[in-house]
């Protein structure tokens, strides 16, 4: 009998590291071809699994593939779409799984965060009492780091490190000008419900009165007027004030600051925007002259500036995936174990899809300052290790990164066309 | 008789790289010291030398100074303050004299823009006049690239290299997710008047059909209709649209599509915002879901992505401006001649101030395309090797860019207090 192969498909917002995930997936099973057939993979995410829409990676050359691991965005394309539960949505898991028996699947990894958890555990149900027992592996992925058990999400480090060398920089900008120009800036960075990622920004503080003066989270309901006062005293002690703000902050009434009324495929809220609206605040409230940024996609694709934790992590956790299927396991996830903080050591563990699915790892409430705007010392012994170390990208004699493009060749279609 | 010292003053919006110009100023000065005094340093620039706060760099180690070359902002601080004529600002103007005179500065460097090179110019002739003869030299920089005469401007090759990475790693973001979420990314970056640092965006371009698709120039008003014509064709043949936009773009009557209102010290409309116009328009026209995001001083301080040709130039200028100081020039400037494209070459020229000053070099219309939405070959001629070599600044163990922060110690006051 032939080796069954393996489908592989990214989910959700992609990561400047998601592809070194599918580097080290495809890689790990290159090297058991003795035991595994092809990696295919859902051209963008799930739905190309149910439009059969199936890139054949044995297609790809070993340098492509290795170039993964330094190319950001996601390779085979990704997409915001969610399997409700297995009642409402019968027909899609059904054709999943047809899908899977056409082309011979017996592994399946989903790349994602908690929404992709849930529908590959779900898939590992169905599948086997539709009588066509796949494994399902959950591969961890989100830059918001709010997938439970696992010590942190890779992607995650990437945007902390891009955070806070971003404030770290521009915060070296406005000091210069201070005196004459800009008092406050405000860098508005992404995090719907948890303040992750905001949080990182507070690395930047490597001693006491080092910028960024001020950090808004989404755990906390914006109070104005304490934010005020806060900023007017970082300009009187430093002459400027550096705010990192995240996208998800909430006022009194727990309203987004930013909220554009619009809302993406999972029924999220859309937002953005929250900068100028913190900066205005800021410049008529105090009379300060105040400029902000948006990094939106830059955070999540910068990968010239990715952590080398970060991409080890996300390596490991594509290797891992295979491991586990090689093993026999289903309905599971790897995860980052932290064994140690000084010196910062890590493994990978397992998990439970059932224990992953449609959970939010909030940021606990030690992590926060007493007044709200600073992360403590807990925060900064949490992050401090996942923003470590460079791993640049080749470059081209142009001056720009070389990232790689592949060919994502379909194999043949062997279903009928579905309606999704 | 001691050797005269030597005053340096950065001038208006900093760049990733005027610190490395400082650094080349510095060390050179150092190596002669048997003919030149100290280097003094303007705190916050002019305005620091009418206040008579003017830092010591002899303070400062060996180590100190070489880490100028990879630390971005302006190390001893920077202002928006432009001296008018001589006439109006006779005062300020003798001021100076009588600051230089106090500290027996013989040689006086302004590391600016089109407004510095014109203080420098004037400087030049009244120090003369009121029989206090002083070499100006005029030291190039500014992200803008619009100084005459040199081939760039040391600051522009960074900022150009950040936005050219930057628009290439957000538009692989963009392709990822385009089946399923957003359609249209626009990435506002600076340049006032001229869209030298929007059209280094489209380097990003290595063949055709890349990203972006499209680029708005400050040099041309905006034809909404054609936009939305252009952007719509990109999604129908890439599956989505990726944008550049300047934040200097104007609407067919020519106003502003950013204006706040807000106006700098120079006068200039403060600017910012752009893009989300952009973004709402696209989506409001056709309906394509769309994210925007906002670079403001990250550009202009991302000394991380720097481009070493950039850094290259930046540190010659210094060096070469204390080589015309020996050479016992004044009112010149050293400027960066081009003497091949193909292979790159540069070497340092010089240009009399009188010619620098209040001249803007506006972008060829030649560099941008018939349609008004992308660069030519010729623009990509001029601009690749700009942007060519990395030049990373050393990081620490914690994950973050080791920037040096200088002491700045200040020399006794020697003048009673003026009021500025």
């Amino acid at each position: 009998m032939r080796n069954k192969n393996l489908l592989y498909a990214q989910s959700g917002g992609v990561t400047p590291v998601i592809n070194a995930t599918a580097c080290g997936l495809i890689e790990t099973a290159r090297k058991n071809s003795r035991k595994l057939g092809k990696v295919l993979a859902g051209k963008d995410g799930i739905l190309g699994i149910l439009n059969e829409e199936l890139i054949d990676t044995s297609k790809e050359s070993k340098t492509a593939i290795a170039a993964l691991r330094h190319t950001p965005g996601g390779a085979f394309g990704s997409c915001r779409f969610k399997l409700k539960g297995i009642e409402e949505s019968r027909a899609q898991y059904e054709r999943l799984i047809e899908v899977f028996k056409a082309h011979n699947i017996g592994y399946f990894f989903y790349n994602g965060g908690g929404d992709s958890a849930d529908t590959a555990y779900k898939v590992s149900q169905i599948s086997a009492r539709l009588g066509f027992p796949v494994q399902c592996i959950g591969v961890p992925k989100t830059i918001d780091n709010d997938l439970p058990i696992t010590d942190n999400c890779p992607g995650f480090g990437s945007v902390a490190k891009y955070v806070a060398v971003s404030i770290k920089e521009a915060s070296l900008d406005v000091a210069s000008m201070a005196s004459s120009s800009t008092r406050v800036f405000v860098l508005e960075v992404m995090g719907r419900h948890a303040g992750w990622i905001a949080a990182a920004g507070g690395l930047a503080q490597q001693k006491k009165g080092d910028p960024p003066h001020v950090i808004l989270f989404p755990e906390l309901l914006l109070d104005q007027a304490a934010l005020l006062q806060k900023v007017d005293k970082a300009v009187q002690t430093h002459g400027y004030c550096s705010i990192v703000v995240s996208e998800g902050v909430r006022d009194q009434q727990g309203r987004f600051l930013a909220d554009s009324g619009r809302r993406d495929a999972f029924g999220h809220a859309q937002l953005g925007g929250v900068a100028p609206v913190i900066a205005g605040m800021i410049t008529e409230g105090l009379g300060y002259k105040s400029h902000w940024a948006v990094s939106d996609y830059l955070q999540r694709s910068a990968r010239h500036v990715a952590a080398k934790t970060d991409v080890d992590q996300a390596y490991a956790m594509g290797k891992a995936a295979v491991d586990l299927a090689l093993q026999g396991k289903s309905g599971v996830m790897p995860v980052v174990v932290r064994t140690s903080d000084k010196p910062y050591r890590w493994k990978v563990g397992e998990a439970d899809l059932a224990k992953v699915a449609n959970r939010e790892k909030m940021m606990p409430r030690r992590f926060i300052s007493a007044d709200g705007f600073a992360i403590t010392a807990a925060a900064r012994r949490y992050l401090e290790p996942l923003i470590r170390g460079e791993d640049y990208p080749p470059y081209g004699r142009d001056g720009l990164p070389k990232y790689v493009q592949l060919k994502n060749l379909l194999v043949a279609r062997k279903l009928p066309v579905f309606e999704v």
